[in-house]
């Protein structure tokens, strides 16, 4: 793999003039929850709510005309659909995105907005790549994984980069891991434009294989037991090696601490975040003792939420 | 009244130290949802969580050491009540707080965490007022009116201020209307800052007290039916006849209309408002047809919600 310095800043450049900027906040209250000083990358001000515009558009923005011409293919449960749609629409080119029956309508609605196609299949990965193989065949067009590819994982990484030239001294920067492409992206970042900085990564307790992945030194597969529905996948192999490199730990937290963080977040800072997004910061609260005093990056990776389904599910925990 | 350019501009130097310039965002959802350039002022990031910290603590800091070594009392259903008790914080003083048996307990809990003492009455004027006229009996503090005082609506001018600094050439600027104390602040900041803006307010129709005063030309009684809590008193006489000379128009909406814009806010802007900082918004998506085009700010005056009643509108409404 060939990402440096060099290449990420290419990345950024690249989408810089799709992707938003996103602020970062401070919140006492998260302070005082965390005995940190806390940063909130706020992605899910991004693009269509989440940091995988950044991935999308890099990943799009790479192929060459011919390429692109043929229209831009993957399987997504939830936001890299509609950032993809949304970079195919940007490039004026088609899109078509396999999505489980079973996804949130609110992303499906945001994938058609952008003019996608839409092809359900079965919530399951052999459904999901059997459906995609079957729509390349018949479009030709290029299959833009939602994590494991390159130009994905040096797009993510724009997110850790901004939030390094806006906070120096970073003594931690913690994201959420599913299948690794902000993981892994946020760990190049940090090699190349902050290497004093730890990465930690925050998992929910009922679908650790990354967690796992790391004690075993392979990947691991998946189970899907958790609210925080972003992050129920496995590890992609292209990102696995860089994690086990750069990674320095990561955290399991359970629904209800992803819940009380998110809830945090909403009733505290005012922000509305998805679940996989309150889970670096529920790890955070969780260890708290470990991290006292220290400054701390979060990345908060999107806020395309069911409202209904996310009210319901702080109001039960109560 | 003595209110002029430069008293707002002292007031906002009294209290910069001790408030957030807010952000102003804008989005395309909204945008596109109202057919006109939106630029949304959030003082549901203000200290507290809502633009009632400016005119507390100009108030608070317009009294002089004696009367402020005695404490500062009031009767608030919300988010005055938590603005006074962090100003007598900061101040070193007492505070005392008359608030409604009836008031949320997200809204005790911080007046609770400001060190304010809460004294609970019956949810009704009289209630109120004989409530509070004991408590400055018993301890000689100064009651700080939520609205009816002019420090306190030149407190409320500097989010307009703000905003005119922030965004020029605004066509309206539309804010939410209870007792008045922000829609006359407004009134005043467009004034002297922004004299070719029109003011145009927001108010529920099931408490449309406003709007019949301003057809009659004398205070009429408030009624007390909307899920929009922090608009149902009627007008201050302080208030009044400022926004009898200044105020364009007043525009009602239902509470339906209320809870839509709160959602669009809450699902494509990613931002907690509370159903009263949804009402001008309302209103212009209601009148859109006549704001075609137009560039128009609108305070976002509060996020302080209790998640389980907010869910409950949201399900009713579906």
């Amino acid at each position: 793999m060939k990402t440096d310095r060099h290449s990420i800043e290419q990345a950024h450049e690249r989408i810089k003039p799709y992707i938003h900027r996103t602020p970062v906040l401070t919140s006492k209250s998260v302070d005082e929850a965390t005995g940190c000083r806390v940063y909130l990358k706020c992605e899910n001000f991004q693009k269509i709510g989440a940091f995988k515009a950044r991935g999308a558009m890099n990943a799009a923005l790479s192929l060459d005309e011919e390429q692109r011409a043929k229209g831009l293919a993957t399987h997504s449960s939830g936001n890299h659909a509609q950032a993809l749609a949304r970079a195919a629409k940007i490039l004026g080119v088609k899109s078509y995105i396999v999505m489980p029956r079973t996804a949130p309508e609110i992303k499906k609605r945001g994938v058609r907005g952008y003019g996608g196609e839409i092809f359900e299949c079965e919530p399951n990965l052999q459904s999901r790549e059997e459906t995609l193989a079957e729509v390349i065949r018949k479009t030709g067009a290029t299959e833009i994984h939602p994590f494991n590819n390159y130009d994905v994982m040096e797009g993510q990484a724009t997110a850790a980069k901004e939030l390094f030239a806006d906070v120096r001294e970073l003594d931690a920067i913690m994201v959420p891991v599913g299948g690794g492409g902000m993981l892994s992206g946020t760990a190049l970042a940090a090699k190349f434009f902050s290497p004093k900085t730890k990465v930690i990564a925050g998992e929910p307790a009922g679908s650790d294989d990354a967690f796992r992945s790391l004690k075993s030194g392979k990947i691991e597969p998946a189970q899907s037991q958790s609210i925080a529905d972003g992050l129920l996948t496995s590890l992609g192999d292209k990102a696995f090696p860089i994690i086990k490199e750069n990674v320095h730990e990561i955290i399991t937290v359970s629904d209800a601490e992803i819940i009380a963080a998110m809830r945090l977040v909403w009733e505290r800072v005012k922000i509305v975040i998805e679940p996989s997004s309150a889970v670096p910061l529920a790890a955070l609260i969780k260890e708290k003792d470990r991290f006292k005093g220290q400054c701390v990056g979060i990345i908060l990776s999107g806020g395309n939420v069911d409202l209904e389904k996310v009210l319901k599910l702080m109001i039960k925990e109560d």
